[in-house]
């Protein structure tokens, strides 16, 4: 499934090179994501309640054009099953028609103690329709 | 009881006007009140673990010169207890000797279930005598 | 005038009390003000280009109920003139029609060299008449 | 090179799995950055007041093991040079002992205007040096 987010970059997430700095961007996946799984119909704040938590375990962001205060970017963010018990997220961000970055981040599915469970079959069953 | 704790600031915490945002004041804050308790004997982490929370009720800073990438000011925290189930915590910031900011935020004394308690008496104590 | 503006609680805002951190606050009152002055036709971004900043000079935040991940609450906020070189913005924000906090935030109307300045009369006149 | 930098995790920078929030690491990354180029005599003031910018252009962090409020890690940071124009950041995360996490981060060496520069010679020999 792939799932097409807006922000608008906030005053507070520049910095001193009047640009947005790089650790926004990690907040700013991490909606995406929360919007592309409420998308298909789960809000990760109820499989938080059913104790289905999704931590991230790698994150990797390559930066190609910086992004100013106001601009309001495209996040298309891809959702990929790595089998049963992680999901990688692939994002493209854009503005304005012009690519400015590009990520991966990778989730694990754990269960309240942490440890790893198998996804919810509606959860997969709704990745890999959506 | 006064403490006296330094930071330095972030770049991650500057905007776009090239120095350090409003909202990074409100984490300092928290971070000197958090270093005052320890000064004391109390670390918030242990209190937190005998079930003893401290909310922020109320903050107020008022804003007197700019704070810039790198800078390094010191934060005088003075603890003033409000009866047994609050505590307010005043804090002056200065750079190089200038005033920058002055900021008073109050917290309440509360159990894990958000209810007002007293705070402990060993707590109080060493507001009392620091 | 006065104008309403909705957030949504990121998990980034959240902390280990599992609510919205009290400095999230301070950000989503920032982002409120922007959009205030945009739906009055200026945006912040537009006056920046034209020398006209408005740093914050003063942050009044009261908290009364918690806010937690992905909660949607509303910011409504009155812009209060003070003379022609200060605003006032006060915010109270609720959730589902719960008051969770009350703020006041003044900002300093400058100009590049952080001087005082009149602000635009056509600034002030969309206040007066929003 | 190699240096060695301790944080503090803040309340600030937990999240509501009680756990520090993946996207502080971004932030302490760069902390431990700039504390490097301290320790080898080039403050990153002082270099931007040169005009010598290190705009983020990768990061990568596999995050291993939860890291809590009050935790106290160290951070070490080994500085590799990619030719005479771009610099990569290793940094090993580890609390008492325990592995926390891997990053790498590499910046680009630009002009005030974002072209690319050959780093100053003494900064490339301190850090050959170091």
């Amino acid at each position: 499934m792939s799932y097409v987010h807006r922000i608008r970059v906030r005053y507070a997430e520049t910095d001193a090179q009047q640009v947005a700095h790089h650790s926004a961007y990690v907040v700013w996946l991490e909606e995406a994501r929360i919007e592309a799984l409420r998308s298909i119909g789960r809000s990760y704040r109820s499989l938080e309640a059913d104790g289905v938590l999704m931590p991230v375990i790698e994150v990797q962001v390559r930066y190609k054009r910086a992004l100013r205060f106001d601009d309001h970017p495209e996040l298309v963010t891809t959702v990929v099953p790595e089998g049963r018990t992680r999901l990688r997220f692939e994002t493209v961000i854009t503005n304005e028609g012009q690519a400015c970055a590009e990520a991966s981040v990778t989730v694990a599915v754990v269960n309240g103690d942490g440890r790893p469970i198998r996804m919810p079959e509606a959860l997969a069953a709704a990745i890999a329709a959506g």
